[in-house]
């Protein structure tokens, strides 16, 4: 049909079917019903070699925005490629579809296959815009009739989430790691894992789900969770404290190392050892012996005094702020930490240089560590603070699990310093999170520079805790020191809008237009087979989409086209294209992929290129300007001729 | 532990592993990667041998309800069954861990198995409440840990489908119909058949999801689109029009048959054959051959004349006004019904006993088909009409299509009965749902009796487009004479709340209880290993969710058990329950099944069966009593004992 076709390498298949097993849950009865009963009805009527042709397409970008990023393309060609009925699929069909069905239909789906179906697409990872169709079908009647809700649900989700992931991008900046933490919020086992993809694609840094790394070779991040923590409520529970030196290969105690530097960081901190667990400096202690390169700890779980934290927690407005300002403590009960400290294992007060007999000095010391009264600034009513006069002082109204988490972080990323390694970085999973990585910034450099470790500075500070696009904005507004973003129910749900719309539509059968006039001119469909086009200004900025009629001469470069708006007679615009992009290619035909398929990573990139040729205002989060798609002056007056001739006239008596 | 552990068959697995296989994604490493590095610094730290108790519970009911349905269990109980990290997930861990694990540590992973956790739960299809656990997991610490995340995620959607599904049955009553239609809007191929196995668990009679059917033999439904209807354009395009006799088996013109009928059908249903569409009597009767015992057509897709909806439409408050008011109308385009019309096929007007040559007569005909000037009465401005007047007329202000759609489908129905078949029905897919569904009941009463055809009274009335539970609400004030609704987007991705935010919390390790403080009392967790019971009156309602420590006594029935507000002070309440439910039952221990699990069927009975259990006011839709959750004396002491020891004593200065 067109050049393109020419791309499409009869002899052999691009894909490597190997490369990325689809779910096995992808088959041709993953469908709605009445395509089957459809099939047989038409089956039935002799409509066996009638040709059509369907678009599929969606009415209204998805989250107030003005553009959506196509995405599912490689699973839809796996799906055309693999389409078979299998014996058991037909004898399930026998079973279900009404009696009387006549035995050479089974037959007939049985030989049934996707060969003669061929597939126009918009490239995977493409900017597309409502009414354009991003895949285009052409074919039996009968079989892409067949393909419609598979087709659809390959694409909705993906492209829905695609574009979700890529509104956290532009949101949080270039700069900032966006990872996708949702999998146990998904929409069942494979939401989870198609959410990790897509938002992948869509250019987020990476994902928790492992499944999906390995699937699909995604960098998978993660370190430990509040429970981790939790597990241990003494150093005495701490079996080894052993750390190899990273050059020198001598053993030696980290614990040592770590409660030593607690001492000295405690002034730097303005936070007393006594305010700090010592549950959560073991958990620490050992979670950096495990991963001694790759050290980086949740910093809030311990409430070891009380809170007042209400004074903070106001700075950041939150969609639920009662999530918000809750904070995970964890006391272990039942048996105090001297009890459960063996004799023989040293306390930290012992460490700290304090030999002391076992017993009540050890109730002391512990009881000391909880119960010691609290002496805060509670008057205080600042809602921010200056982070600008280089005080390093963590303020004692700031929350308490923040103050302990942060001087055991530093003290153990400290002892490993000794050791020749680098700690990662620490997460924070509640609180103001603008405030409080702001904090944590400012006790980096502090102790970077008293210390004399200056890779401290580049810590990452990692936030989670039920982020969604509002979020960042609102924090990019007060200003933070986030490195990483971990989201999950919002972005794998898209609660803001959980499903895109798309449908598919017939548009043309045996050469015959079809249009669906409707009240709604939204829903109105383009009759007809079409090509799309992209018009581009000189600066590189997409201007328009253009539709038209199969049978038109492509745009060219340097001439004037008339563009008009397909309902509005008087909205017309004369384009002189400085690049003229055609939107679809040859993806499938003769039953082979006709284009090489990118990979993941290069899908990705073709996000951020398609979205870089997009002007900002299209793209900005609030009230953004719609993006134009128009049509032909020959498709304009096809539509409007046709329209008119079959529209009725009404008589008022 | 119990009684019920008793029940554990030590020696046979009840689970039958062939009747329903698991998604193959659920595997151990469908999880966050963080269980992985939490897991490998447990070891490490040789917790190897740690016991620990983790709880599974939501904080809150979904979609503003009083309650929620728990279902997954069979799912959870599999992926523990199969629990087993296979060589190549060792191998890509492998790789994706930091450098530097032990090679034990992947030996030990190599050859973990759940055999060694045991599983409570709460029976699946049970109504379930806030805050008691549905799931508590006892087991080696890394294990129990390394289950979290998948274990959420197969709980999670799945008890918020259901929750979903149930909240809709019980809005739309016992006698209607529920069909679920939403793969294609679904969140991922899985989330599709998901949503349909558990809208089916939750009270829905089927799916058009064919591969839900197949896998988990649920009823499956549908009938044909528009597109069906839109591919024929005029009765030349009907290849047969015979079909045999039921009864005689003699062959006969069902088409013939459908144009007397509709002659006569335009009298009393006051709609000229001139209005109604030829191509969409030509689909039906094309159909009809198909599948005559099972004929159910669409009956909205042909706009013959000019539409005026706009009085008829306001009467029913919908979400998205602009969606409710559009209507598919389907024009072919490009050639005239005369030039599709090959010369030896008669017209209609041929069939109606016009006889006339070709040519001009033709055009005549269908231009007259397509440009009559329309007659309503465009100053009615009536917004209800009243159904008990015995009138069968169709007022011509109702959507045209539905005029031609009514008219050609009883043609059909009624040419169908000429040879010994019964027609099922129509499906309306856009418009006034209320109106249409009272207009086409009084229609179908009116045919039964002039055409003595008395089945046409049950005929059966589907409604789609769009529908939720406030649109069911609202149909059901205006009355209706629907009987099956068929729901997509709003049932599958839970529009309203699209995550349910079930936790997994550790409250035990090595025999000590944990809680986890928090600023919100919502989120501070339960101490400790506990029993859950549910106490009835003696008409048999559910008075209240009883959690005990594990130690304790049963409640009995006939003895008065203080129940206490697990918080408030003063809220406690004597209960002398008529029968005593232990919630719990073990499921999973040493590595097998120990219940016999019910069908799919059984489970959606149980849902049913336990929401009757719920008195009205729980389950009313606007403002319902929450249901009371309590600790007995002895866990509230316990829990409140340890939090005053453990919470600091503030000081003002």
């Amino acid at each position: 049909m067109n050049d393109r076709e020419m791309s499409c390498n009869a002899g052999g298949q691009f894909m490597d079917r190997g490369r990325m097993n689809q779910n096995g849950v992808v088959q041709p009865l993953l469908t709605d019903l009445y395509q089957i009963t459809m099939a047989y009805a038409y089956w039935k009527s002799g409509k066996i070699d009638d040709q059509a042709v369907f678009d599929l397409f969606f009415r209204n970008n998805p989250f107030h925005g003005e553009f959506t990023i196509f995405a599912g393309l490689e699973e839809c060609l796996k799906f055309l490629d693999s389409f078979h009925y299998s014996q058991s699929d037909i004898e399930y069909l026998r079973q279900t579809l009404p009696e009387g069905i006549e035995n050479e239909f089974f037959e007939y789906l049985g030989n049934l296959t996707a060969h003669d179906v061929t597939l126009y697409a918009i490239d995977e990872g493409t900017v597309a815009f409502p009414r354009v169709p991003i895949i285009k079908l052409e074919g039996p009647l009968i079989i892409v009739q067949l393909l419609e809700t598979t087709l659809l649900t390959l694409v909705n989700y993906a492209s829905l989430m695609a574009t979700n992931a890529a509104r956290y991008r532009m949101v949080a900046g270039k700069h900032v790691k966006l990872l996708e933490f949702g999998l146990r919020r998904a929409q069942g086992p494979d939401g989870g894992l198609s959410a990790s993809k897509y938002s992948y694609t869509g250019g987020f840094d990476g994902t928790s789900n492992v499944l999906a790394g390995k699937l699909f070779n995604i960098p998978v991040r993660g370190t430990h969770a509040h429970a981790y923590i939790t597990s241990f409520s003494s150093i005495g529970e701490l079996k080894t404290r052993l750390l190899k030196h990273k050059q020198t290969g001598v053993m030696e105690d980290l614990l040592e190392h770590a409660v030593r530097h607690r001492q000295m960081l405690s002034h730097v901190l303005d936070v007393s050892t006594e305010e700090s667990s010592e549950g959560e400096l073991a958990a620490m202690v050992s979670y950096a012996i495990a991963f001694p390169d790759g050290f980086m700890a949740l910093v809030d779980t311990y409430d070891v005094k009380s809170r007042d934290t209400e004074q903070v927690t106001q700075v950041l407005p939150q969609t639920d702020s009662k999530q918000k300002l809750s904070q995970p403590t964890m006391l272990e009960l039942g048996q105090s930490l001297a009890t459960l400290t063996p004799p023989t294992t040293p306390t930290l007060a012992m460490l700290n240089g304090h030999k002391q007999s076992n017993g009540q000095q050890f109730e002391s010391s512990n009881g000391h560590n909880h119960v010691e009264l609290a002496t805060e600034p509670t008057t205080t009513t600042t809602t921010t603070i200056s982070y600008s006069n280089g005080s390093a002082y963590l303020p004692k109204y700031v929350e308490k699990s923040f103050r302990s988490g942060l001087l055991n972080f530093s003290a153990v990323a400290l002892a490993l310093n000794d050791l020749g390694y680098h700690a990662l970085g620490i997460r924070i999973d509640s609180g103001d999170l603008a405030y409080l990585s702001c904090l944590a910034r400012e006790a980096f450099e502090k102790v970077a520079e008293r210390f004399k470790v200056p890779w401290f500075n580049k810590l990452t500070i990692v936030a989670s805790n039920d982020i969604n696009e509002e979020t960042i904005l609102s924090l990019n507004e007060q200003g933070h020191k986030i490195d990483c973003f971990g989201i999950g129910t919002h972005l794998v749900t898209c609660q803001r809008q959980p499903a895109l719309g798309c449908v598919y539509k017939l548009v043309e059968i045996n050469g015959q237009a079809r249009i669906k006039l409707s009240q709604d001119v939204e829903k109105v469909t383009m009759p007809g087979n079409k090509n799309a086009y992209r018009l581009y200004s000189a600066d590189g900025h997409a201007l328009i989409d253009l539709l038209q009629k199969d049978s038109e001469h492509p745009p060219a470069v340097g001439q004037k086209v008339l563009c008009r708006h397909p309902f509005q007679e008087s909205k017309r615009a004369y384009v002189i294209p400085s690049h003229v992009e055609s939107l679809y290619k040859i993806y499938w035909k003769s039953g082979k992929i006709c284009q090489h398929l990118p990979t993941l990573e290069q899908v990705r990139e073709k996000v951020q290129i398609s979205l870089k040729t997009l002007r900002n205002d299209h793209k900005r989060t609030l009230n953004p300007t719609p993006y134009k798609v128009a049509v032909s002056d020959n498709l304009y007056n096809f539509i409007h001729d046709l329209w008119l001739q079959n529209a009725p006239i009404g008589e008022l008596s």
